[in-house]
């Protein structure tokens, strides 16, 4: 029920993410039934191949997270992080609240032990080829130099097991290249990754070579990161809504993504984004496969045992 | 001297200058005249017409500012700083080495007493019509709740008397619309801009806002302004590296504001970009001119007494 555009674009995602599994890999939708059937019908999808888990309740884009999460037990995102809780699902994804999202994650399935905080990654397009990912992107607007360390090894094993890059690179965001430039957070961070052998640290990411090869992972508070995605999701509609279109800008499509995973709790989880369409819908249950079929929350596990 | 394209684009544009200048209104060189007059030669410019000081002495673009400052008082940064602070010139500008901008105009002319630190300020186009402007963009990567407040009054001060706007509207750079959103910082300056009535506050700005109609002034901390800015010049750059021009992406380029003023030292001071075209250099010029007809810097010792 999550997103503005639900439940057509979920169920139409749905219907188009069926189609890509394997028959072993199962999907399971959580919402008003009554609602979805209109759409399976339209489709001429037989609605017994998805199982469905009726309910009425949802959280509103506008509500507050943790009072939802605690009020509204059998909304769409209550029941999915009771069900992944109980081992019922595998991983939940949804394009709702994100706010209840998170809180929904850390009360359900909770924190990995050892982690500080969970992080929310995104996708950070790269202008030669490929993507890296950015974290924090809104988790936390305050962080400490040990959780930014963390994400350093959070975004590691997503982009080594999601992406399939050995060693990946790490950067961290600064507003200068040399060690010592930044505010003290920043300062702080770049001598415990320097010192690091939890991942490869190439040094300090400007606002002008994120879009550039030279990191894999950029890390960076949850503040600075969301001023960024939000920054870089305006540039990418200004110019697409001129009518300019070229094979980078192209890339900051988030359809193509699915959404953002929160990295750093015990199962996966994946937040759409708003205005998630169903190309959208059908990326995020293929990326919350991956992060099933690479086993990479028992990676992220055995890093911080 | 200052620039990577000095001395040329300096002395082309400061001919550009002395132009659109009045008779009464004196423009002063500083820098290697032997070099500058082959440019005045090509120009058939007679180089009488620009009162020239003369010196071989530079400041590098990477070296340490303090150091540089203190060290070079006879580079054409160190001789301006001088002349500026002996009240022979009224406003001094330079593309060169940005910190030692900032830090001989410390040194030098001072912070206006009352002002606890001294913001750089950047122009912020808008999809519309016109231009706001963003401060800090880099001069404190740190900073405290009351420091952002006086941001909040000196971009107020500049945009009112520059810009001509009656009564202009600040708000903060934060990661949600609603009051108690975003980091501690942030929060506690919500708090007291909500509260003051040393300007006109309108709330807080996203990311995915800056470029509407929502501020004329946006107030954040030297970190986030400079990641901010950088990332601007990166998608501008991208854009008009493949071929793309509309009016709003042509507002990004930074030739035709000339530079970046330090807000909140005793006499008009501003950055050029490194690389300053003559028509920046010439707009840089032109800009300091209305930081001193509008008598500005009274302006903003009088708000801070």
């Amino acid at each position: 029920m999550g997103g503005d555009f639900a439940p057509d674009a979920t169920v139409l995602g749905a219907i188009a993410a069926y189609k890509a599994l394997e028959p072993q890999q199962k999907l399971v939708l959580i919402g008003d039934k009554n609602l979805a059937q209109r759409v399976f019908a339209e489709q001429n999808f037989s609605p017994d191949l998805i199982e469905f888990i009726h309910t009425t309740e949802t959280i509103g884009m506008g509500e507050h997270p943790t009072k939802a999460i605690t009020q509204k037990p059998n909304s769409s995102i209550g029941i999915g992080f009771s069900m992944l809780k109980a081992g019922e699902i595998d991983s939940f994804s949804s394009a709702g609240n994100t706010g209840a999202m998170l809180v929904g994650a850390m009360f359900s399935v909770k924190t990995v032990p050892g982690v500080i905080r969970p992080a929310i990654s995104s996708v950070v397009p790269k202008v030669k080829k490929g993507y890296g990912i950015m974290l924090d992107v809104g988790a936390n607007a305050d962080c400490k130099p040990d959780t930014l360390l963390q994400f350093g090894v959070l975004g590691s094993l997503f982009v080594e097991n999601i992406h399939g890059v050995a060693n990946p690179r790490v950067g961290l965001i600064n507003i200068g290249e040399e060690e010592g430039k930044g505010n003290m957070l920043m300062i702080a961070t770049h001598s415990l990754m320097k010192e690091t052998n939890l991942f490869n640290f190439v040094g300090n990411v400007e606002g002008r070579d994120m879009f550039y090869d030279k990191a894999d992972v950029i890390v960076c508070d949850g503040f600075t990161g969301n001023v960024i995605l939000k920054l870089a999701e305006t540039f990418y509609d200004l110019t697409r809504n001129s009518g300019f279109e070229n094979e980078f800008f192209a890339k900051f499509n988030y359809e193509q993504y699915g959404g953002s995973p929160i990295l750093g709790v015990n199962a996966p989880v994946i937040i759409g984004h708003g205005i998630s369409t169903p190309e959208a819908i059908k990326n995020m249950v293929l990326l919350s496969r991956s992060m099933i079929t690479t086993k990479l929350i028992d990676k992220i596990k055995a890093a911080f045992k």
